[in-house]
Order: C-alpha cells, then sequence, then structure tokens
C-alpha cells in the first residue's frame, strides 16, 4: 500500500507521525503544535544541545538501509553525542526533508524507528519540521539533555598519565558497512541472489542498529569515577583520541594489543583483505565511548565489565604514539570518515 | 577567488567559519568544539525551542537569493517563533549540507548572514553540524530561548470577545517573491537587462531580509499587557488564524477593512493583476505576529504603534467569518504556502 504524502500536506503528516505521543519526562512541558517547545530544568542542571544532519547518498543508502533502523539510528546518535558529555538525553526535535519518491508509509517507518529509540531510551519528540526535499530525504535531529553542573565532561580534561579507556569493541560498524557495500555490488548483477549474512549478524547490527552506552555512564557513576575527559566514536578512534589530545593539549600512548576488537570483525577483515587495526583505528559509527579516567581509578575501572584500557596520556611533547604488537612506535594519525574532505 | 570545501574539510570548514565567535549569553556556557553546547538557565525561566529546515530549490532559489541574505533569514525565522511564544532566542545551532557547487567564500557568505544575525539579536551559535550534500544546500537551525513561567503564551489561549491583533503589514513578502520571480524569468531571456525594482525597494526587503517582531514583545511587556494567544505568520494569515481559533476551540470575525497592507503590496498586486486580500490573507512569510488580547485591553492596544485590530474572538459555533469590504460574509480558509500539499 502506497499513500501519497501530497494527500496529507505538512500539517497533515505531521499530525499523522506524532498522534499519540505522550511526554515522558519532567523537563518536556509542552511538546509537538506551537510556535516552540517549552521545557523546564531545575537550576541544578545545565542543559546539553547537539545536533546531527543526515543525508541520503552521504550519510545512509537505502537500498540497505530499512527506514525504521534509519530512524533508530538518526536518534541514538544524537543520544550518544549527551551521553559523551556525562549527560542525559532528554528530548529531541526532528526535521524531515522528504522526497516524492516515499510514501507516508515509508515515513511511519522512518517515525516507528525515532520512537522506538526515544522509548528505550526515555527521551520526548517534542517538534521538528516537515518539509518537500527535491532530492532524496534529509533527517536533522536535534537533542537536549541534562547532566549535573559539576558532572559534566568535556573533551578538554585529560592530564598526563591519566588512563585512557574505551568501551566495547571498535570496527565492526565499519566492517558492517563493508559487507552491506559488498551484498550491494553482488545483487546488482542478480537480482534472485539473497544475502547470506549467517555468522555476521552482529556485525550488521553494530551498522544498522547501534546503541548509546547509558549503560557505562550509569556504571561510571555507581563506581564514582568521574572521567576527566570524553567523546563518543563516531569518525573513528584515532581522530577522537586526536580531538581529546588536542584540546586537552596533551600527548597520548595507545598499545595496538589493548584495542578491543570483536572476533567476527576481525574474521571480516581477514575476508576483506584489510588491516584489523586501521578498521579499528580508523572505522566509524561504533559510538562507544572513548574516556579518560586518573590513574588513582585504575583497580576500580580495571575491573569494570565492557571497558578497556588502551593506553595514557602523556606529556605533550611526546606526541601521539601507537605501540604495535611487535613494540614499534607510529604516530597516530586522523584518518576518520570525513564527508567534506577530498578522497585522495 | 573560490576555494574548495575539500581543501579544508568538515572540521576545518566548522573552525573556519566559526572562529572569534564570542558567547554573550550568561546562559550560554559552552559552545562549539565538543559533543554538546552546555547551557545553564536559572529555574525562573521555562526554555523555548524551535526548529526550521530549509531546502534548496523549495524555499529558496540563489539565482535571487543572496546567500548572506539567506543566512540572515534563515536564523530570523527561527527567532520569530520564539518571540511568537513571548520569550526571547538565546542560541542557535546551525547545520549544513553543502552540495560541491559552493566554494569556501559561499559558505562565508552564509554565515555572515547568520552571524550578523544573531549580532542584531543578541543569539549566540552554540553548535551545528557540517557535512556534504549530494544536491543543493540544506540549512537547519535550531534556536533555542527563555520566558518567563507565566509569561509563555500558547496558540490556544484565545477567548471570546478577545481583540484579534496584527502587527506591521502583510502580503509585502509574498509580493517581492513575486517580483523576484517575474524579473528570473524575464532574465532568462536576455542576460543583459538589470531588473529595475526602484519604488518596490520595500518588498524586496520584505521577502529577502525579513526581520522578527522583538520590538513588539518588548512594547507590549513595557504596557503590561500579556496576549491571551499568538503565533507568528509564516504560511499567512488564514491558516495562522485558523490555527488559533481551532486549538483555543473558538470562531473567529475578521473585517477585510482592518487588514494592514502596504501601499507598494497594493500596487504591485494591481501591477499582477492579483487580488489584493487573497494575497495579504494567504500569502506566506511576513513574520508578523498574529495574536489575541482581552477586550478590557481594548484602548492600550489601539493606542500602540504598528498593531493593528482586525477582528474578534467568537464562540466555535460563529465559525470563521471574514467580513468584506461591501458587508459580505466569507468562511475563511486556510490557503496559506504549503511545500507538501499537491497543488491543484
Amino acid at each position: 500500500m502506497r499513500t501519497e504524502i501530497a494527500t496529507l500536506g505538512e500539517f497533515g503528516l505531521i499530525r499523522h507521525l506524532t498522534e499519540n505521543i505522550k511526554l515522558r519526562n519532567d523537563s518536556s512541558r509542552y511538546g509537538i503544535g506551537d510556535d516552540a517547545a517549552v521545557l523546564s530544568y531545575p537550576s541544578e542542571k545545565q542543559i546539553l544541545v547537539t545536533t546531527d544532519l543526515l543525508m541520503e547518498g552521504v550519510h545512509f543508502d537505502l537500498i540497505y538501509v530499512p527506514l525504521k533502523h534509519l530512524g533508530y539510528k538518526s536518534a541514538i546518535v544524537n543520544f550518544s553525542d549527551i551521553y559523551a558529555m556525562n549527560g542525559t538525553p532528554k528530548q529531541i526535535t526532528v526535521s524531515l526533508g522528504i522526497s516524492k519518491r516515499f510514501s507516508v508509509e515509508d515515513m511511519e517507518e522512518l517515525y516507528a524507528g525515532i520512537r522506538l529509540a526515544c522509548e528505550d531510551y526515555n527521551v520526548d519528540i517534542i517538534g521538528g519540521d516537515t518539509t518537500s526535499s527535491l532530492t532524496g530525504l534529509t533527517i536533522s535531529v536535534t537533542c537536549i539533555g541534562e547532566a549535573d553542573k559539576d558532572k559534566i565532561v568535556y573533551r578538554n580534561g585529560a592530564k598526563e598519565t591519566d588512563l585512557i579507556c574505551v568501551t566495547g569493541d571498535l570496527g565492526a560498524a565499519y566492517m558492517g558497512l563493508q559487507l552491506l557495500e559488498r551484498e550491494k555490488a553482488v545483487l546488482k548483477g542478480d537480482k534472485g541472489i539473497q544475502p547470506d549474512f549467517s555468522g555476521k549478524e552482529y556485525l550488521l547490527e553494530r551498522q544498522l542498529k547501534p546503541e548509546a552506552r547509558r549503560d557505562i555512564i550509569r556504571k561510571l557513576a555507581e563506581a564514582g569515577i568521574q572521567p576527566t575527559s570524553m567523546m563518543d566514536i563516531s569518525d573513528g578512534l584515532s581522530s577522537e583520541l586526536l580531538h581529546i589530545c588536542t584540546q586537552s593539549k596533551t600527548g597520548c600512548r595507545v598499545y595496538e594489543e589493548h584495542i578491543p576488537i570483536d572476533y567476527q570483525t576481525a574474521v571480516m577483515a581477514e575476508e576483506f583483505n584489510m588491516n584489523l587495526t586501521t578498521c579499528a583505528l580508523n572505522g566509524g559509527e561504533d559510538y562507544e565511548l572513548l574516556f579518560t579516567v586518573p590513574i588513582t581509578d585504575h583497580d576500580k575501572i580495571s575491573e569494570m565489565e565492557g571497558i578497556k584500557l588502551i593506553g595514557h596520556i602523556t606529556k605533550p611533547e611526546l606526541g601521539y604514539a601507537l605501540i604495535t604488537r611487535d613494540g614499534q612506535e607510529f604516530e597516530l594519525k586522523a584518518q576518520g570518515w570525513n564527508p567534506l574532505k577530498e578522497e585522495k
């Protein structure tokens, strides 16, 4: 079934997609339906704001990304930024630019994913804008969150001797993307073939349905650990670590053997004849957390599940060092995903 | 001179466009440069959030809209939504999707307009996202503002006998657009011709460089007038008035002869052989304020410059009535600009 969006119009579509949305958070006082949403935060909280713009053909390919997954991911990537400040996401606005190719049912799917993410993470959809687009789909999400004033963690607080920590494992989302791209190329040749992803489900899940590390933020708080710096890994570990070092005016020393990599990622890298460490260092979209803690937290942090120590912060003059398994030292370089940089 | 955006990359371009941005407002604690911006509002304030997505070819035509004006307008339309809640805009995030057609210099122009609007209205640019686009320019702005808890004005508070007020004049932005579209068509025929806009400057200004009615919000506060309902006129008076009536569960009675129209708008409508009242009722992008006040404020409001009383709120069963100059009664219908509705 296909209902043309034109039959509803802008206001009709917004009403249709957002009906029955209930506000869950105390801080959400008035949602969709006026010139602006109204929020109310207690004065002991600071407010966090982040935004992401996703463009079809640049950030996603609808040949293999289901719209519901895309909606889910559009919300999650913003939640991840709020957690990366040691905060809690509370509200989002969702703006959509929609070409004629899409039906009302398509937008229902997309919105179902966004709403699911919001339910899972207890976030309210409080507004947005919906309009037509001459080409493709545009998704712009802004997320608002809260944090205790003295608990916010910036990128610029890393200190010499701090331990560098990474959650989960890296490179899997990137390998998932490679896998989907390969199947897309294969399918172009023969439309009858069904791709075989068995044994690779984790990679696909990491690419198509990432989660934000709320669990880690809670665990750190429970353990009384306050990171000195933190950010989420969206463009690749190298790129993010250099952001932390540059903003903190430090160097770093990272050990290849400690970088967490899943078994499926390793198998897939071999299949693709790719360097595994390069995938883990520069593959984006993992949405894991990269953070530093004082060395005095060593015992506490090394006991925590889902967190790996990969190195430590150094004096700035020592640079950004990667120590390989065989003891060689290389300079870490940011080769993360950068959609505006010329490909070389 | 043309510098390719690829030479800077995403982070380079953001740094370049946002360098030297100083935060002006106390509530802006940390701006661009981390996973999220940090704001701090006192507990007696409520926070307003609004967002607009502007797509090339749908909302603007770069053949006749200078990029600096476009940047200015992108910010203003959001400020207008915050004023329409009886609030004050304080922060914006700016996300840009940029195709290869654009140079660094183009984005400098666009950003110069955004920064100018922010200076004029004392608003901080606190973040955003910059990425590539396969086609055209996409601008997504989210604006955050503040209002005293008991001063926020919604669309749903209009009461029977309330007076309906409109600021400034209507239809000029729409006539400006018609004028620009005509000149574009003329210029396609002969590239040597320079368009002659003399005597029509006001119409062009209304279309290309709209302002938000901060002055009216201040005047109303000074006069101790609290509107019962309010919104800004972006899609046309009819459409907006129906929003207020629907949400307030009322009817309305509006008098054609009282709808404020500028002389240049009238001249232009005649030149184009268009019905002037239709232009004023349904032409969008005026960014004037539509609001209602209790009838007890009649004397105060009718003395205020820049505000016209155009009718009053009625019982819902009386419907939405437009009384023409010759005393006939018609039903008001929303024919405002709606980019997702099929054209008939």
